[in-house]
């Protein structure tokens, strides 16, 4: 092609020399394997520990325990308002690193492709997921491609797995949490499910529901700065506060009771569950987190959420009881209380 | 279900307790999602880290640089002769921790199961895996499991990632051979390849071609004690050893010379590659390394290769060279000599 020699491996619709959609061949590790990564994948990442190729990062990590996780990102469709399956991967483990008190560092990619899939789009993703983990200051260090024939996969799925290191003398556990604790909630529910759910096809109702992803470290550092005696974090994903908040309650031996009134949602997603049928409570979120800590920590811990840009509408939801151990319930606003049940089935199918 | 009192966790077919197959709700999040976590997965790896059931690992690593890898398998079909997607996902990136000169010693498991796989299959790949791991000597820390709808991936794909801690002193890297280095190759090639090639359907024609499947960690550490001055490591998986020793060719800048007649390759396969007009130099191995080092390293090192149980067909195939840069011979038994290119495309599709 003419413009080979200008390309700069950014620049679609022409990264690739002969192709504009992925074929079985750019998967099987020889030279279309090689165009694929080097010219297309790596100038987006680059650093000195990746761009050395090969099939392992190596790193010196600063002194500490090591937070390691991982997550396989699925969602449909592949772009969404508000985010793609890039970013979405990227602050997904971003996050999960978080949630245990660390520091993310570093992160691997493992793609799965179907063959078909345009370049353009694939480039559209890698630009997101390079965005992202520049917002995040995290680095991609090693990664892995594979193509799977037509109908084998649907268009691209995502693994991402993160390292990171936890901050000295913190341990959150789900398991710290005791009667008496507060539960800080970092701003509005479901936004990213109903992001998704209303942009599948058939279900669009001119919605203007945008998700939430983004990145959460930051908001974890300063919340671990106000609260030092923090119990535990984690990020309502699949499944909702509901899912989290049940899972909390459980393995903390504890009861959780929620004020109705404290838990935000955004109009036009309120909306959205309702014209669906849905309750928000059990809806995944992909730029928020639960914090549980000390009675006379949770002050401190709003002011600190509130300030940070990933917080700002973050409030007390509930208290951490005694009795009713492994149950959460839910206080409205007439003073009824209602029990919040763990989900039994499929609410939103490949929603991250 | 009766049986529901006696259950302990294994023993298909009957771990979960209503389904015989693997159901979208197995990936929401809610209560069959624990269900699945807790009565399938969960048993078959339990170690105090991963029971914690956080969305991440906290590990305290010993001192040292870690090696990160990632790798996801989507091979097809997922059982063959010698193995299945399982002891694969897992040898394959024990393998690619190992090739930076590191013992490894955590892994994550991410699981994209597809709606309606039989809870059974499922289960033999887990105990598969949990073998492999346990053989390996490395513990699974942190997973995720999704599900996807019927069409939407192809039964099951597995993505690992892995840790592992860098020997003292050691620092392996294609970019450290220099002309007059030795390549050793640890044993057959392309067993891995031949075999899935051979089981899949309308291909099979009752070959004895078994995967090589199996975990290299203890075989580096042999030829890191024999072989002090150790260039580099690589495992020669898609695009077999002519795609790996062009990879070495390149990053070093140098010649490689390889002898056809210290290439082993068994008899059967031998005979499957002529039948399918398949050159065996560029099919996949799952349980073999090539190793580059000083020339007077070379004796030690394959008598250590040797010594040990996955390297007794080791021999030393070849030598590095300052003319040819990047570029890969063979020098036939006739005395003549031949380029090995890198494969331009797709040999075997989903091969791991």
């Amino acid at each position: 092609m003419s413009d080979r020699a200008d390309f700069d491996g950014r620049g679609c619709p022409s990264p690739l020399l002969h192709h504009t959609s992925i074929q079985l061949a750019h998967g099987a590790g020889g030279r279309l394997s090689s165009e694929l990564i080097e010219r297309v994948i790596l100038p987006r990442f680059s650093n000195r520990i990746l761009d050395r190729l090969e099939d392992q990062a190596v790193l010196q990590l600063p002194a500490g325990r090591v937070a390691f996780s991982t997550d396989t990102f699925v969602v449909d469709p592949i772009e969404f308002p508000g985010g793609n399956i890039g970013d979405l991967a990227i602050n997904g483990t971003v996050n999960d690193v978080a949630m245990g008190g660390a520091t993310p560092l570093y992160l691997s990619l493992g793609f799965v492709l179907e063959e078909g899939l345009e370049v353009d789009v694939f480039c559209r993703i890698l630009d997101s997921m390079s965005a992202a983990a520049a917002k995040a200051g995290v680095m991609i260090v090693t990664g892995d491609t594979k193509v799977v024939d037509r109908g084998a996969c649907d268009r691209i799925f995502i693994n991402t797995s993160g390292l990171g290191i936890v901050r000295e003398g913190v341990s959150l556990s789900a398991t710290n949490i005791q009667a008496g604790d507060r539960v800080l909630l970092s701003g509005t529910i479901a936004d990213h499910g109903m992001a998704v759910l209303t942009s599948r096809e058939g279900l669009s109702f001119r919605s203007s529901v945008r998700s939430d992803t983004c990145a959460l470290n930051g908001l974890v550092a300063d919340l671990m700065d106000a609260s030092p005696n923090l119990r535990a974090l984690r990020d309502p994903t699949r499944g909702g506060i509901a899912t989290t908040l049940n899972e909390f309650a459980k393995a903390a031996g504890v009861g959780i009771r929620l004020q109705d009134h404290a838990i935000a949602v955004r109009d036009d997603v309120r909306g959205a569950c309702e014209v669906l049928g849905i309750d928000p409570m059990y809806v995944a979120n992909e730029g928020k987190l639960i914090a549980v800590m000390p009675e006379d920590e949770a002050e401190a811990a709003l002011a600190a959420a509130r300030a940070n840009a990933a917080g700002g509408a973050a409030a007390i939801i509930g208290e951490v009881t005694a009795e009713h151990a492994g149950m959460v319930s839910l206080v409205t606003a007439l003073g009824s209380e209602r029990i919040v049940d763990m989900p039994v089935g499929e609410q939103l199918p490949r929603i991250c």
